[in-house]
């Protein structure tokens, strides 16, 4: 059952700077002060994570896992830290917890581990004291007091799975753009912002590379139910709400373009046509941790066939290890890579009741004589896989064609 | 009983950079393949410290003391991080632990708290397993599972409590100096190293500024009879041993001249002249956790009396609302504030034996017309308390009056 509990999330972005921090809290008292109990979740301040890494990186090519989370954890420790010193400087009673102390337990999967239990009792604690309560996103400990990080967009998710173990009524994700927009403003800038999207179009959104929320997040918040709202850390309008679907939203044979870079594609070239091979392979790449993304398997031609896949830049070397080693096994004659494709999807619920998408998205490329390399579909999404360098173009076009600038 | 354990404490400025965390690295493992059981005791990299504080204070001037704990521990958790990540980039097995996680339990004063118990089951586990174990220094939790941190000296402190849990036979401070030294040679270029110095010596010019290691570590160590070793972190040599005293360290009348500066005074003006009056002054300060240094109360005349102390300049806005409080309640006419004095002393065991150091050392002072402000002494070390930009030139004159460049 809903309560008066508010989770607010707080992105790296909109913490970068001291000022950014005090204008953070700043709105967290006017929430409070409406009456509201204030659950903050913030995240690592600015480009902390990305510096952490270059760190790391400095000192070896490949850091070592587990000491890997022991480093990145500290970024968001200091959010949650300069947000508490923040707050009770306003006077606004106030107590920051890392993780491990509000008892977020995950698996040993360092570095994107998952939430197994989900503690609260010291946060329903501290809240029934009057205090806002200040959680560090995108960490936990597992059972054995290892601390782990969540993996990309992992203070999202920790915002939704403390939204549901508090039975918050609603999350709110404060970010620097105010909304969920129908492409990347950057690359369209007729692009306009989506009033309300259904839990599905976001998933697909998110996992589409929109880089608002992530695919975890979503998915957790569509299975409990939990109210998105997507909105600006600086401006009080209101921005994208994302709850499950209604009606309406069936009008609208498109909401959005979205795009990825930075993917990678490795084909296995001539792998025996025998059943439960491919099986094999992609147990075997599961096995390593890689996020497969796109897979396309060849029509089968004298007895074999070739399996292309992509994956994140960031994995292919260890993807590329990995299906070394599974061409010797399977008898594959080799394998190929690109290491520089990118993915445009169309995305909307309403394509489910509208025929010709695909058709329509596919004629916007040829005009621009963009190849398609890979196609996948979804029951609400078509993507292709393109070179990374045409990616852009691509958006501008689909985005053209589909007329989403009238979508306001 | 000593074992096969050595504890290699590693300062902020031998980690300040990637290139200087391999070195480390690669220092304990030429260690660790003597055969020794290594613990490693780090502290934050390079100024994060003072950096962390600085973020703090941008946001405001008096940060909440338990988030600036949750803060500056961050410091140390990065570095045992990085440091295993580089050891594990050596193939040497290592495995990273925050002061929480191996059962370092404190007080609950944040920002300068005591170790009340010390864990070490989980090093001696991972010790028992081949393992390079690396602890972070200065931090802790208390039994509420609170982040602490240790205060000035820390991680010192950390080092030689480990040392003392885990029997270790000895403990090494690697910094950026091979040694102790008479002075600070940046003051005083013929300062020279000293090879061997009692804990009592060592003591005195820790607590009085060498700012080498720190009076609670020495303390400690001297209680637990844990041999120190301050050396170089780039240097093969041997620095400076740090024991019990032995009857050779009589010979020497004083080992070295230490400063410190940052301090400032505080003068009760007409305390009246009570008895218990002092005890009431010092206990309420005390209670402020203010760290007094000198003391000195003048010559009651008329019923009254002025006392004057030295504190932290850090301190001095916290002591000046604490003083003025007490002014009104023990009806004194008011205080005055001197925020710039600084304190010069000499040291040393042989002092017990040889007379005449106080009267050499006031000449000296005089000889370059330096006032002294304040005089405080024990066994082995008489201090002055002159105006802080005059501490330096003190330095020298004493340093010269004593002729210790012939001390190596």
């Amino acid at each position: 059952m809903a309560n008066n509990i508010t989770v607010m999330k707080f992105g790296g972005a909109t913490l970068a700077t001291p000022a950014l921090m005090k204008g953070v809290a700043r709105r967290i008292v006017e929430t409070r002060a409406q009456g509201r109990d204030v659950v903050v979740v913030v995240s690592a301040p600015g480009k902390m994570t990305d510096e952490l890494i270059a760190k790391a990186r400095a000192i070896t090519d490949e850091p070592d896992e587990r000491e890997m989370d022991m480093l990145l954890a500290t970024g968001e420790q200091q959010s949650i830290a300069l947000m508490g010193i923040a707050l009770k400087s306003l006077d606004c009673d106030a107590i920051s917890f890392t993780g491990p102390q509000v008892g977020i337990v995950t698996d040993d999967a360092h570095t994107k581990a998952r939430i197994v239990k989900m503690g609260g009792e010291k946060i329903k604690t501290a809240l029934r004291l009057g205090k806002v309560v200040i959680v560090a996103g995108f960490q936990g400990e597992t059972e054995n007091e290892e601390i782990t990080t969540l993996g990309r967009g992992g203070s999202d998710l920790t915002a939704v799975a403390l939204a549901t173990a508090l039975s918050a009524g609603i999350c709110e994700f404060f970010k620097d753009v105010d909304g969920v927009y129908t492409a990347d403003p950057r690359i369209v800038p007729e692009a306009v912002r989506l009033p309300r999207l259904a839990y599905d179009e976001m998933l697909e959104m998110a996992s589409l590379g929109a880089q608002v929320l992530y695919n975890r997040c979503v998915e957790f918040a569509k299975k409990n139910k939990i109210v998105l709202h997507v909105r600006s850390s600086t401006k009080p309008e209101p921005g994208t709400l994302i709850s499950e679907e209604v009606a309406q939203m069936e009008g609208v044979m498109v909401s959005g373009v979205t795009h990825t870079k930075k993917e990678a594609k490795l084909t296995i070239l001539w792998v025996p046509d025998q059943p439960g091979i491919a099986a094999k392979i992609f147990s075997r790449l599961a096995a390593e941790k890689l996020n497969i993304d796109v897979i396309v398997q060849d029509i089968s031609e004298e007895g074999s066939t070739n399996i292309s896949f992509t994956i994140s830049q960031d994995d292919l070397s260890r993807a590329k290890k990995a299906v070394e080693k599974l061409v010797r096994e399977i008898g594959a004659k080799g394998f190929e890579a690109d290491e520089h494709v990118g993915k445009v999807s169309v995305v909307g619920v309403g394509m489910r009741s509208h025929s010709g998408v695909a058709a329509a998205m596919f004629e916007a490329l040829a005009e621009k004589g963009i190849n398609i390399q890979m196609i996948s579909t979804s029951e609400i999404k078509i993507s292709c896989i393109v070179a990374e360098d045409r990616v852009e173009e691509a958006v501008r076009a689909i985005h053209e064609k589909f007329q989403l600038a009238k979508l306001a």
